[in-house]
């Protein structure tokens, strides 16, 4: 019987596409053909820059978030608020805040959260050294902007319990509810539930 | 305001992934973090296959397959039957009729269908070498296996025509009908004519 790929240098490209997260053989092939049918010129192009990426990626020494240089553009900046820290999972999660356009304190990318199921406890994450930001003074508030589920509110909890130590540091946490434009019927009863408990004053929006 | 993405390199790596098709921005920076939390030398095996499949990719010099040889290893097996040629549209076409393991013959890949509305005319298309391998002799059987559309249906009358000079070589199609394990209920009406005009003697399966 002839082997299923005409050619083992495909064959070696499509295995390798297809290690990829959420990337089967069928669309691993799709985009190896496409490969194949661009320029010599535009392959090098894409290949190095994955390839210089993975070779020259720094993590901000500060907030850990990927950056070009030792301190992200973020930490550097003189008109962010120096005094707040948002905690966040990981790097999408600070682009996602980024994008609201509605905070301009500085992140502390923890890199995951707590989740033994995984095997991904306390240490494997940047958690001390978010202690250590605290410790070193002028921080007013941590704003914890993990994922919204039971691993996401350990770590929380797990952070809170670490910075025992700083009354003066208020902690903080994203609200819950409704999402915008939901309608109540289709809620679900938790958040529901949530947002019934931690109403607010109406001003008339 | 801050750029959408703290690394001009991430950036770059994100934007080349996303010119693959199907891959929008956001699954492009989930390949690139996936990528980013790998070693090094895994990138490099990345990387490396793509280029060199991409520097280093033939196409058989008879049928058009991608190989990596002049000559594919189809064309070249001694047990393939050197009189049958089936014509398809591109290289996962070759894989799927394989996979059947149906069929002994040879094959010829025509890089695409006609299709005047992307621009592609029968010059663009290895229609020509098609002919010239018919001409050269020893060919008793062309079998259409292109796509169920306007454009396959254009594409196997346009080269149809082409043979005519060949009378002795039998010209034949895949049969169209309902597919296998198909409800005859939810078979479109198109496919339920076909297979009702197209009806085979009933041999008892």
């Amino acid at each position: 019987m002839i082997q299923q790929y005409s050619s083992a240098l495909l064959e070696r490209a499509v295995d390798e596409f297809a290690k990829l997260p959420g990337v089967g053989r069928k669309t691993a092939m799709r985009l190896v053909l496409h490969l194949l049918r661009l320029d010599v010129g535009k392959i090098d192009t894409f290949t190095q820059a994955v390839s210089t990426l993975c070779h020259n990626v720094h993590y901000c020494h500060v907030c850990h978030n990927i950056s070009d240089e030792d301190t992200c553009q973020i930490c550097a900046s003189p008109s962010r608020d120096k005094s707040q820290i948002c905690v966040v999972e990981n790097v999408q999660d600070v682009m996602a805040i980024e994008q609201t356009q509605q905070y301009r304190g500085l992140y502390h990318v923890l890199g995951g959260v707590i989740s033994p199921m995984d095997g991904i406890g306390p240490h494997q994450l940047e958690i001390d050294s978010l202690v250590d930001r605290v410790d070193s003074g002028g921080i007013k508030e941590i704003i914890f902007a993990l994922s919204s589920t039971m691993e996401g509110d350990a770590t929380s909890f797990y952070i809170s319990r670490k910075l025992k130590p700083f009354p003066d540091v208020m902690l903080t946490v994203l609200s819950r509810g409704m999402s915008i434009n939901d309608e109540l019927q289709y809620t679900d009863e938790v958040t529901l539930g949530r947002s019934l408990a931690n109403r607010v004053p109406f001003t008339g929006m």
